[in-house]
């Protein structure tokens, strides 16, 4: 299997993968294909280390192909561009998020929501279109067709930014599509972690007014004083969540442990809407009446279009949002997922890739 | 009792009322207060039978005050109006729906959305601001403050016309607010009942392209031929479920009886909404992962506002749009009743009150 992953494709590779359920990473050399008339192929510099990394890593949704490379938070610089590419030359800094193909031709494609296109190819975990597995940042360089490349504002910071490639689009999205981007707006963010700090940037950088629900009353200082939110609620506190009833006029709600709802639910106002961006295990249990009084939603969101996701980008460097980050080498990788099945990150890991990624 | 009834307000009033939780009906005197500046007063027409005044009559939802005069679909003729009414005159033809009266200051008010006021009169069933017991249709005559009276549409049936008031602004307002109601439109109804065929037949009237989904496949005939529906889908029918896949743009979810929703969320296109009007006594599960890809959505919707009614009713009049009824002296209620809850009618009843109601 080593043998075929090295010799399928003509351009030799190295990277970090798990190799079975542990989730234990270590070096792997595989291979890349050519470069093709709209590839752009990049060094990669940074890879932030999303909870998805780790699920797939453990194969705790049941569809991993081991090995697998993850890493869809990726920034490098370009090496090599195919004859027809149009928006990149060798020399500019690019990023990848969490897709790198899609039909183009479907209803969902052809209006810039790739997110939603029956046929995407994800960043890594799934195969190609010629059948091959897809591998992700953790590894020397990449390939892509141009569509799915970004370009990287020149304000932005590499590695920091790096993980706004998925927790960033994941919330500048659903804040966006549900109307929760304008000044003034009362938006709450359920849960201070990797998704949910960035969420509070992004809708601090929009002009909203913002409440983050945790459990954990020690998060309170790093909300408030670190992050700029409005307002803290423990969100098992009945009588903070009392206080707060009918108040809201959207959550993004960032957990992705099973937690209960209801009472978010309470917190928004008529036509107040709850946006799901965590999964948890369990399903959400939604009485009609909760719904039905004040024509409440509770939606789903799911990353962002190849488009959003640029207009997302420059939006940051605008308003100076990165993640709070963590910069790790690679071999540490193992640990760093350690500690973040603990929470033990503020709040996203890094990879050096470029510096510490060695061929062997 | 019976006597503060009659004498706390100075205007003699007799009706149905039920007494216990039998939700048994019998005849009733009691009164209404004076016209004030804005009150319209008129005789009652006709009333409709509703879902919820079933719960009420039996306490299912455990708020009920008894003597309870239910009936939130009704229609009649304007027999006095205040010195201030701008309006109406006497002799109009008028209804009243599911609310008399809200604070009229707050936001909701402000923007014509007065069923999610918090302070809310609904038609019975609950106090008036004078801490009166509010009495509904079931009875000789109703008043109630202009803003929460409907002008009659010159072409629209009396009797046939009542249930709009709850059953057609219940859903029309949300093919309207959640963006279902332009012609193409791929809408789904769930439940033929009460709800469900009128949900169709507006649906179609907005010339949207409409699915009927049943538990029930001797209702097919009646969703094809008598509604005009496009399709017909056996809810349990997993084929059938299967087939309908990412094609709809919306569904409205009239069933109050549990039932899942995971295979109503898998036929919804990216985007798509699941507006549940029905109150099952269990919550709904929701799966986050069932949301997340393609943006999906559950909302609730409860009637709609005043303007919103008036507007309903006006479109019911200029398409034809009446409820299925079947027309009853008042001293059938409890007999209709009973039957509603073996669904054996098709679809509403409607109590023929002005020919059939005498004063004891």
């Amino acid at each position: 299997m080593a043998k075929s992953l090295e010799s399928e494709h003509p351009i030799k590779a190295y990277g970090y993968a798990a190799h079975d359920t542990s989730g234990k990473f270590s070096p792997i050399t595989f291979s890349r294909r050519a470069t093709g008339e709209k590839d752009v192929r990049f060094k990669v510099l940074y890879c932030g280390i999303c909870h998805s990394d780790l699920h797939y890593a453990k194969n705790e949704w049941g569809v991993t192909t081991y090995p697998v490379i993850p890493g869809h938070e990726v920034v490098g610089i370009v090496t090599e561009v195919g004859s027809k590419v149009e928006k990149f030359k060798v020399g500019d800094t690019v990023g990848v998020g969490c897709l790198v193909d899609s039909c183009r031709s479907c209803e969902s494609c052809i209006s810039d929501c790739e997110q939603f296109c029956a046929k995407q190819v994800q960043t890594y975990g799934v195969q190609n279109y010629d059948g091959t597995q897809v591998y992700g940042g953790y590894s020397d360089h990449m390939i892509s067709d141009e569509h799915f490349v970004l370009r990287w504002p020149e304000k932005l910071p590499l590695d920091s930014g790096a993980p706004l490639l998925c927790a960033g689009i994941t919330t500048y999205s659903p804040l966006r599509y549900f109307g929760l981007d304008k000044p003034g707006t009362k938006v709450g963010v359920v849960g201070l972690g990797g998704l949910g700090h960035v969420a509070v940037k992004m809708a601090k950088a929009f002009g909203a007014e913002v409440t983050v629900f945790s459990t954990t009353a020690a998060k309170k200082e790093e909300a408030i004083e670190g992050l700029k939110a409005d307002h803290f609620i423990i969100s098992k506190d009945e009588e903070q969540m009392k206080a707060a009833m009918g108040t809201l006029d959207g959550i993004i709600d960032t957990v992705s442990g099973n937690h209960p709802i209801l009472g978010l639910l309470g917190t928004l106002k008529p036509n107040g809407k709850l946006v799901v961006v965590g999964a948890p295990e369990k399903p959400h249990e939604v009485a009609a009446f909760s719904l039905i009084f004040g024509r409440k939603t509770i939606a789903g969101s799911a990353i962002g279009g190849l488009k959003e996701t640029q207009e997302m980008l420059d939006f940051a460097a605008e308003h100076g949002i990165t993640a709070d980050v963590e910069v790790i080498p690679i071999d540490y990788v193992n640990t760093a997922i350690e500690r973040l099945l603990k929470s033990d990150v503020r709040y996203r890991f890094v990879i050096d890739v470029a510096n510490s990624l060695k061929a062997e």
